[in-house]
Formats: C-alpha cells, sequence, structure tokens
C-alpha cells in the first residue's frame, strides 16, 4: 500500500487553537488530512451529542497547508460523527485529537471533550489517540510535544490498535530535553475535589462558579500521574467497554429478585 | 443505626419529568431525599460539566411529598457536584438518577447525561445507581419500573458497592406482569450508525440533523441487550477506571521510545 493513510483530525479546545494547529502541521508529515474541528472552545463537554438542534460544518482555509478543513457547530463526538458520515470520501485510517491545552490525565479522561472525539472514532472501528499537554495557557509551547506526537502516531499507524482501545496520550509541560521518554500507563485513582465559589448577581439572585483542587489518592508507580510528574509522556489504552467484568459473580449473589 | 439513608435523586430529563417524579416516590418510601435536578432536559450531555459560565440552584415545591427539591441550570454532572459541596449538609448514603426516558444500554452509557451523574456520585465514593426506561415518550408508563427500583435501591443500600463501581439498571417497556426478573449483564457491543438530515436554511446555507440506527454487533446471552429483548431487567455494574489494563503488556511491546 503505497497510498498515504487519511487522517482525522479534531479537537475541543476549537479550530483556531495553537494545540489543533500543532497536531495538523506533524500530520501533514504523514499522511492525508482533513480536520473536523468546533467553531469554539468546547472543554469539559465530556461525550456529548447534539440531538436537539441543528449542526453546520463549514469549509474553512485556516492556512496555506495541504489539509482540508472543516469549522463545525457542535461538540467534539459531533465532529467525529459528521466527519465520517457525511464530510469523508472514505473511513479514515486514524483520529487523532487534541493537542489539547491542559491534561487529561486520570480521572479527567471522564470529562474530556478531546478523549470523547478519540472514543467515538474508537467506537466507529478506527484507530485513535488522544493528545494533550500540561499547559491550560492559549499560548503553551507544543514544540516539545511534536515529537512524540508523531513517534506515538507511527506506531499506532504500524501496529494498529484492537477494536475497542484508544490510547490517552499526555506531556508534561516541561522542554525536549527534560522528557525522560514514554511510559506505558494506567489511570490513577485520582479525583477533582471541587470548591463552588458562591457569589450574588448585582439583583440579589445566588450563583456559583465551579473550581476546585485536584487530588491523587493513587501513590502507584505505574499510573499516568506518576509517569507525568517524573518527566515522561504518559500514555494509557482505554476503554468503552465501561462493564466491571470483575464484580459481576458478586453482583449474582444478591436477591435482586425478590 | 436507626437514622434514614440520605438520598441524592437527580436525573437529565429535567426536574419535571415524570420518571424523576416515578423515581422520588419510590425513594420516599425508603430515605430522606434531595432532589437536586437540571432544569431543563439535558439528554446526550455524557459527562459534560459548566467550566465557562455561572450555575444556579434555586429551591423548588413541585409537589406534596416530603423531599427537599432544587432545580439547577447545570449538566447532570453539576447538579452532583453542586449538591455534594454546597447544597447537602451531610455526605448522602446513595445517589439515584433517572429515571430516563429511554435506553442507557450498551453504548448509550457513553452518551448519558443519566449514567454520568451516577459516574460523578461514584468518583465522589457515594454508592450510585442510574435507572432508565426503555421508553423515549415523555408520559411513559413507569408503575412497572417501581418493584425494580425499590428492590435494586434495597440491595445496594444494604450490601453497598465497592469504591469505583456504579450501576446501570435499564428496564424493558412491558407491562409488569411481562418482566421476568433481573439479569447482571455486560454492556452489549453495539453502536449507532447515524444517518444526517442534510437540509438547508431559508437562506440556503447546509444543515444537518443527527439521527441514526443502533446496530446490536454482539450476539452473546450475557449482554443487557439480549437480557432486554428477553423481557428482563438488565443490571450492569459499570466502572470509570477505564484503562484496558489487558492491553498494557502489548503496548510495552512497541517501540515508543525511538
Amino acid at each position: 500500500m503505497t497510498e498515504k493513510p487519511l487522517i482525522l483530525v479534531t479537537n475541543d479546545d476549537g479550530i483556531s487553537a495553537p494545540g489543533l494547529r500543532t497536531l495538523i502541521s506533524v500530520m501533514n508529515s504523514i499522511g492525508e488530512v482533513v480536520v473536523v474541528a468546533p467553531d469554539s472552545p468546547q472543554s469539559g463537554m465530556g461525550h456529548a451529542i447534539t440531538l436537539d438542534s441543528t449542526l453546520y460544518a463549514e469549509r474553512v482555509y485556516m492556512d496555506d497547508g495541504p489539509q482540508i478543513e472543516y469549522s463545525c457547530s457542535g461538540t467534539p463526538a459531533d465532529c467525529v460523527k459528521l466527519a465520517i458520515r457525511e464530510l469523508l470520501d472514505r473511513k479514515p485510517d486514524l483520529c487523532v485529537s487534541g493537542i489539547n491545552h491542559g491534561s487529561n490525565s486520570s480521572i479527567n479522561v471522564i470529562y474530556s471533550g478531546t478523549m470523547s472525539a478519540a472514543i467515538e472514532a474508537g467506537i466507529e472501528g478506527i484507530p485513535a489517540i488522544g493528545f494533550s499537554l500540561l499547559d491550560y495557557k492559549w499560548h503553551a509551547h507544543f514544540d516539545a510535544s511534536k515529537k512524540y506526537v508523531k513517534t506515538i502516531t507511527k506506531q499506532v499507524l504500524k501496529n494498529s490498535l484492537p477494536n475497542g482501545i484508544v490510547l490517552n496520550v499526555n506531556i508534561p509541560n516541561i522542554s525536549e530535553e527534560h522528557v525522560k521518554g514514554v511510559k506505558i500507563c494506567r489511570q490513577a485513582k485520582a479525583n477533582w475535589v471541587e470548591e463552588f465559589d458562591k457569589r450574588k448577581t448585582p439583583q440579589g439572585k445566588d450563583y456559583y462558579w465551579l473550581s476546585g483542587k485536584f487530588v491523587n489518592l493513587d501513590d502507584g508507580k505505574d499510573t499516568d500521574e506518576w509517569a507525568l510528574e517524573q518527566g515522561y509522556v504518559s500514555v494509557v489504552p482505554i476503554q468503552f467497554d465501561l462493564t466491571a467484568h470483575q464484580f459481576i459473580k458478586n453482583l449474582n449473589t444478591w436477591n435482586l429478585n425478590d
């Protein structure tokens, strides 16, 4: 096969995000690239899909690169669905999402629009990777990410991924020479402890801003949090069969039919 | 302990949904009930959270029941976070979400606001159950659900659930005498094949409606889809550690550090 692989690129920070632009530039060196990305930021959208309103997708020209680009009014999962069913001529060989501005390690994977796009592609049987850099800033330094994004992408194209598994890749926010390499990890048991900032509107009505502290409860040295703290790029294979198979036997001893 | 269990009730169809009202009536017979539910329908919201806008929660009085109720401007996951951190005096003993108008079996768990609320409670270490009836209609018949909702809830309060596991319960849309009982299942491998309905605005701009066909690719007799087709209530234990542990060994053989 000499045909270049067809790579679908998306994200959740929106089509103009520097992280997406970096990802496109790396993918242009590997394959034929089609971008279908949200027209505005969609962080924290989880696996939301648009059921009750209309979707728009418009061809756009963001730079001089060879990629084809569409800006879409929907969520990251909508972008992937629309790309596969309507906008692409053939099934892509790969879907990459990101590079997210901010971590999607540990429990963040649940809230992540970046990862929901990768998971949506996985559901469609397309090998998929979500990439995130541990820097929330719009003008984060994505240059050090390029090498790892390229290596991991090429390995996925070479080895493929089993059905039902996608990769969650997080990159530490340190300069390239300090990155120690890549570690395969499990998702750390960590969560957010929310602190709601309670305020009053000028009219005297209570409202809240969601904020919180991230708490890592897991001291395992095989977790993504540990790897990132040590200066490694973390790669967690994740699945969308959520069944807790190990608990089925126990549940069968409960009296649920009384 | 003679104190009644504190039960947090939420959903994704909104505070006035008949499915929620049914769930509240059953929970009132089991414990002390606090409802924190979205002020409008949130179906398909997945695990979305509100990061970039304000949240409101208002005490409301929907009927003559003993429960305390709040209507919240956020997503189902927001409702659970806000309930735990701001609105409740103590940590609830249980969180129940639903009864959803429509199935959350198999891959639907990924897109489900109902299940995201249960998962959010699970992340907080609270035993949690999501209930769904296989009937999308607003005036679905929830009466047959009551018996199973009550039994399963009481068993969860009695046996508790391990950390990291919540229950996804789906109820077939048949009359109570035809329900064969409860089956513990795994999530079926099924997905949606989207069909976008492409239209033009009065101004001539293309837009899309998302619709699709549900396709079950799994002929196992231990799946939720099978159980529901046979007339059973399906109970799938689900986890939010998404790590595909079984693939880590294989991934470690890849050349990701070249």
